[in-house]
């Protein structure tokens, strides 16, 4: 996984079958790479976050694998 | 995911089986990488879009998961 | 594989399902990247182990793959 | 997918099961990442292809993957 | 795939369960990297080698695939 901070929202009216319900966040990562997760735990600008990255964020959900590669598993508890 | 510009278009007569019908664009990522992504969705040149890699754009594909790494999922909606 | 030494350790309480019991490691890379992996070995701070990435990360829980793609399978010998 | 121009063969006997008959060529991506790309398309040295990368490789080939994670499967049009 | 040198043996007692026999090297790769990957060959110091990454290195092994997302396929051949 990756730390990441979510740096914003995209919204994509004209997309493709199967990306389930769900925000698409701007994230940055620890190491600078500007991303795009799948959100469900309603995270928020500025909100320090996990990022599970590949196939495995797809087989998280249930029925048919979405093409999603980006997923936001939790968020960081400030310390 | 990672947001993209279309850069152009690549056209490929010889190649191997099982590439579904479909066009093959250039993208540029907000990284600056250089990559060669599956449209379904009529993108064109300058046009921000999202990518999904690896084999959850394969996994997309209805039959036999094509040898596709790379494929536009949506548009990014002007802001 | 990389080899990777632990730096840390990650809390998130607010996280989706399916992450199973076990540690939330930071780790550095050999090449210096800043991860998360999954520890089921007790590892500590300081710990030099090798990390796998990826979708085999998953596969190797029992059950419904988790939404997991680093794990700690193993810490390297002193030397 | 990414570009890539073939520089060479790589010729290798001693090798574990399971890699099937082709070619082992030497790819320069449009990144300049050095990576040995399998072919079945006969391609030469100088040629302009496209390759795919991960398990997307292994699955596009019939019966039992094979331990590739890079496959050319085309050869981009000369303009 | 990628080249590289093998530059050494990682020896890990406390690993979790799954890890087949075999021998950890630690390889070179042409672009620098530093990798861990699992070795069926006897591959020594020095010599150079083609490894797969990924689910494909882990998907070679009969059975249930093991934690293993780097495998040593081939000795590259002296010219």
């Amino acid at each position: 996984m990756q730390q990441a901070v979510v740096t914003g929202t995209v919204w994509s009216t004209k997309r493709i079958d199967g990306i389930p319900p769900g925000a698409l966040l701007t994230v940055r990562t620890a190491g600078g790479e500007e991303l795009v997760a799948f959100d469900v735990l309603g995270s928020g600008v500025g909100e320090e976050v996990l990022i599970s990255l590949g196939s495995v964020a797809a087989a998280w959900f249930t029925g048919t694998p979405p093409p999603i590669d980006a997923l936001i598993i939790g968020s960081v508890d400030p310390r």
